[in-house]
């Protein structure tokens, strides 16, 4: 029990991504909940590497992860000219954009950074080191901002007595810090609200059980944790208020997230339970509609293994799409950082 | 692969249950797909753990299973009075019945014995062992038959270029022989038809991942493997034909099965798939309604762990619901023995 305790000690006081001395500091998620390890990365090929293997999740982490690791290639570069540097910066840009297709935020944050420095045309060499540092330092701190923000208008929504339910993991984790729908449940718990919180494993890669949970812990409130397929138990024995989860990717017509998010917002329209997706404006892809997104296959082992054991015969053929689209019809409102909004009020900010 | 061959070539044919030499043998399901274990148990005690610990499950199983324990304790009683030889077939009875709640072929296999018993009241006690046994064996040789009529009536339901969503495991390995939902998929690739499964792994005791594939694999029909949230994204795809699942107890307004079959059936309405249970008479319990039916709760630590690995951390609370409650709103039709019949021919049985 001491080891967990010291793990949620300091979950609860760090960011999930820092940087320190020029280098990127962040957890090894896949090592969570039974140990706390930090990785320290110098290049964006390491940052690239561990979104790929998923030590770093979450769409609003990665984006900052992606936007720290075009800093490193800025502070690390060698370059003489600015030409150079500028043609590292896209370099490193596509082999970060090339790791998961299906969270936009990589995509977002990646941009901006080579659209500032784009916008930039004077600066030389040492400036455009600076101000791509200081814009992924930008995108670090208002991905936290934001996250309040989410925090502070979901709240209102959650009254005492409620039950929420979540799906994989959209908590401090999942973010720089504070996190998206584990945001929203954490400001209505710092506001004294008497509720309690039903998480899902989340299978293949359990970040229910391991990440989801261990918030939850650390941050005190009463839990319940399930399988993926009690979801329509629960809610037939009237358990839930409402289901908030994350959002890898909100568009027109959709919101794209883990895998199993449509099946529970389906179940949450059968139970006309209000289902809700936080997550901040740096998720909005909203020229796009659900048929422009990629949905990522990963391997199928996830599924066909247990952690490093195989529960199937060998030679089985899995399938791992590893996010789904839940359609609007679905979706009762989007918690966002600019406030609560319907489906429609969300289509006007385009 | 030898030995994965070896285990395949054994389940075709053979039994899951079987009375040799006055024992009952069967296959430790806990053990597969990586190891084919049989064990012979040779009093109702036995059986009875074995029931309780999984290593015996699948409604009709358990119903053949139990009624072997009882013929063992018939054939291994030293009772001098009929009067004696009743009195622990009434206790064998009850531990019996103890172990799992919900499904019902276990209670009717034991009434149907001990009213055979009781009907009887000039039989001595030789023979009161004899029909023990011999009313064991017809259970479990018409369990066979049944799945059979269930396969050729389910059968009919297929056609060439269907894919079959299929929950838990209720094939061969559920039942003494053949199987229902499996039973169904069997006889129509027997028949030729050109078919495809879909199999969701089932957690938290994985039986879809580890028998539902074993069974596929040594039949030799295409089947891919699911975790249990990927149900909504398969059916948003287009990709299932209908849904069939076995059953543990088919009451007047509801289909009771594993958990994660409400969730299935609703979505499947959502997306107008049919969605069938097949099951023998025997899971029938229509002069009772969902509300009179007990869901078994297990060891909330199947879900926190995943075999012998702990995923959640320490000190998370689980609900493990075994069963969930499908009403027939949801419900296409039940395969039976008796034919496809929708929930008002069902009715129409009572």
């Amino acid at each position: 029990m001491h080891r967990d305790l010291e793990i949620e000690r300091r979950l609860r006081n760090t960011r999930t991504i820092e940087w320190k001395n020029g280098a990127a500091v962040t957890i090894d998620q896949t090592k969570l909940p039974h140990r706390l390890v930090y990785i320290r990365m110098t290049n964006s090929h390491q940052v690239a590497s561990a979104i790929k293997t998923m030590k770093i999740r979450g769409a609003p982490l990665i984006g900052a992860a992606a936007a720290f690791g075009l800093a490193l290639t800025a502070t690390r570069s060698k370059a003489k000219s600015k030409k150079e540097l500028i043609v590292q910066l896209n370099e490193s840009a596509q082999l970060l954009k090339d790791t998961r297709p299906t969270g936009v935020n990589l995509f977002w944050a990646v941009d901006r950074l080579i659209k500032k420095v784009n916008e930039t045309p004077n600066a030389d060499v040492n400036e455009i080191k600076n101000l791509v540092v200081q814009e992924a330092l930008r995108i670090a701190d208002e991905d936290v901002q934001m996250n309040r923000k989410i925090g502070e208008h979901g709240s209102k929504l959650i009254s005492d007595g409620d039950t929420i339910l979540t799906h994989c993991n959209a908590g401090a984790l999942a973010t720089v810090g504070y996190g998206t729908a584990l945001g929203v449940v954490r400001a209505a718990w710092e506001q004294g609200k008497k509720i309690s919180v039903i998480a899902t494993e989340t299978r293949p890669k359990l970040q229910g059980a391991r990440l989801t949970a261990y918030e939850l812990k650390s941050m005190g409130v009463p839990f319940k944790l399930i399988t993926d397929n009690m979801v329509g138990y629960v809610m037939s024995k009237g358990m839930i208020s409402m289901v908030i989860v994350g959002a890898d990717r909100i568009v027109r017509d959709a919101v794209v997230n883990k895998i199993g998010t449509y099946s529970i917002a389906v179940l949450a329209h059968e139970h006309s339970v209000p289902f809700y997706a936080a997550a901040p404006s740096s998720t909005f892809d909203l020229i796009h509609t659900a048929r422009d997104v990629a949905i990522e296959e990963r391997n199928p082992e996830e599924v066909t293994k247990i952690g490093s054991k195989r529960s199937a015969p060998q030679g089985t053929i899995a399938l791992n799409p590893a996010f789904d689209i839940t359609p609007m019809k679905y979706v009762t409102a989007i918690i966002c950082d600019k406030g609560v909004l319907n489906p429609k009020e969300l289509q006007q900010l385009l």
